[in-house]
């Protein structure tokens, strides 16, 4: 059985939403799952009992301190280690969760997942992806979109193959679409690090490379993944994420933009670390933990990282 | 008398838009401008006639040859020099007129200005800026948008200065809030060339620096001037403007996103090179042309090349 944990003390809304969100998982899905919910056991049971949750389908581990959403990632995992964040990622580092997601504070999340449970081998950086909505309906990968700020060639390459797996076993794509993302559109264009990337894709057997994708291509459905450095992805994001508060103050109804929700996507992976790990947003609402939760699943059932180093293993 | 030169071969519906917007800006403006068009006499006199140009408002040299938007900018410049493009820049150099603009090939229209008239003394790198709007009503100026790539610290830093002295004397914004794009909010954050840029922003006492600016805050009135190289600057504002269309396509009528009509804000300045040059949108129509004649005026009237010698000549 796939025992998935998460972090009840993450988030604006915790443990209420997390709570929410676990219930409605266990409701809904076909999915033999338990969940493994770390928190304050005090805080919630306070709220289990006007959820009824099938006894068998969770365990609860009561953990003495929690995480500041703006606390010292590495400084708050070393004097907190009795934090969800910390235990999570102690219990996925010894295999007995086998994913852990959270929407508490994105630092000591993304320092667990290097540092408890490392990187693949031969994965020369992990990354972090995000969903951009497009038009038609469907999804796109970016990234990375943060925890690299700055690349190399090869970094950019291994994100290819990292969004590509990702995009086929988890969102259903088939041959997913690679485009580079960049200020031009023929080969030769760009900064120094898109120019030297660009034939390292062209000649990655692994992936499906479509050439660049401009500022104007991120939001259209020219391609499914969509690599670049951290600096560029995160300001993308963060402004495409600005776009939906602005459509909601300015009281845009709107399908398409309404898909901006980032939120409603369900938290973005961390892909490249040994095991699946899930980061939420804070302002995650019980539907984010329940996606949060199906994402991870789908991690675990597809066996993405066994593919990952099966791909690895073609190119080392 | 300013003389304002503008290429009547570029964009896409030249040159009855151009012209268009020339008759606009002669019938509105105040200004004791005369205008100098480039473009083939026998293709503008057709359209002429039923425009009522003032006489005494304008001079039309024949030029017998054309750069096409996808041409390779340095080969045009070199085997066109008939051109509208390299006659105007060579009256510029000559000093014939007093500032340029045109809504043809982009690439050709920068390497114009950078080897026909050079960078003003001290100027390491030229820039180009682009406007942001914000919901407030007010317009951001991001820069770089494109012409440069890659970056050194000292580049940014230079790019601050350059915008801060557009907004305040072509934006009537005082004193105008310098922001660095980056992806955190505290000092340290980022990738290198950000980390290494902060400090010199700092320390600059020609600007008035607010500190990082991130994705979410771009379209805010965070800052007025924002500052980061013209690869994530290019990415960002084409994703800005593909926004535009799909709220277009979407029928979405709404005050603030009809201001994302990037073309409505008449062009994009070039700023550093010793003359006032304006890079129009390959589908400028005649409001647009109007806007950059008056921009081009008003960077003329300013001074504005002085001022930016006048700034350096403090650092330098």
């Amino acid at each position: 059985m796939i025992r998935v944990g998460i972090d009840m003390m993450g988030g604006d809304f915790a443990p209420e939403e997390a709570l929410k969100g676990v219930a409605h998982f266990l409701e809904s899905d076909d999915h033999a799952v338990h969940i493994v919910m770390f928190g304050d056991s005090h805080l919630i049971d306070e709220h289990l009992s006007a959820l009824q949750l099938p006894a068998d389908g969770y365990t609860l581990v009561h953990t003495s301190q929690s995480i500041d959403m703006h606390e010292h990632p590495t400084k708050a995992l070393k004097e907190k280690p009795d934090s969800s964040i910390a235990v999570g990622f102690q219990q996925l580092a010894q295999g007995n969760i086998d994913a852990f997601i959270s929407a508490g504070n994105t630092g000591a999340m993304m320092v667990g997942a290097m540092f408890s449970i490392k990187a693949i081998e031969g994965i020369l950086r992990p990354t972090i992806g995000a969903y951009l909505p497009r038009e038609d309906g469907s999804l796109g990968l970016l990234l990375d979109v943060g925890l690299n700020a700055d690349c190399k060639p090869e970094h950019l390459n291994q994100f290819a193959i990292l969004g590509s797996l990702y995009a086929e076993h988890i969102l259903n794509i088939k041959s997913p679409k690679v485009g580079l993302v960049n200020i031009g559109e023929e080969e030769g264009k760009g900064n120094l690090l898109a120019q030297a990337t660009y034939p390292l894709l062209k000649s990655n057997e692994l992936i499906h490379f479509i050439g660049n994708v401009e500022g104007r291509d991120l939001l259209i459905n020219k391609a499914d993944v969509m690599v670049c450095e951290g600096f560029t992805g995160n300001v993308v994001l963060k402004m495409a994420e600005s776009i939906h508060d602005i459509i909601k103050r300015r009281n845009i109804q709107d399908e398409y933009f309404d898909r901006f929700d980032f939120e409603a996507h369900g938290g973005v992976p961390v892909l490249g670390v040994a095991k699946p790990v899930i980061i939420g947003h804070g302002i995650s609402h019980h539907t984010s933990f329940k996606n949060m939760l199906r994402i991870a699943t789908k991690m675990v059932e597809s066996d993405l990282n066994g593919k990952i180093k099966e791909s690895l293993s073609q190119i080392l």
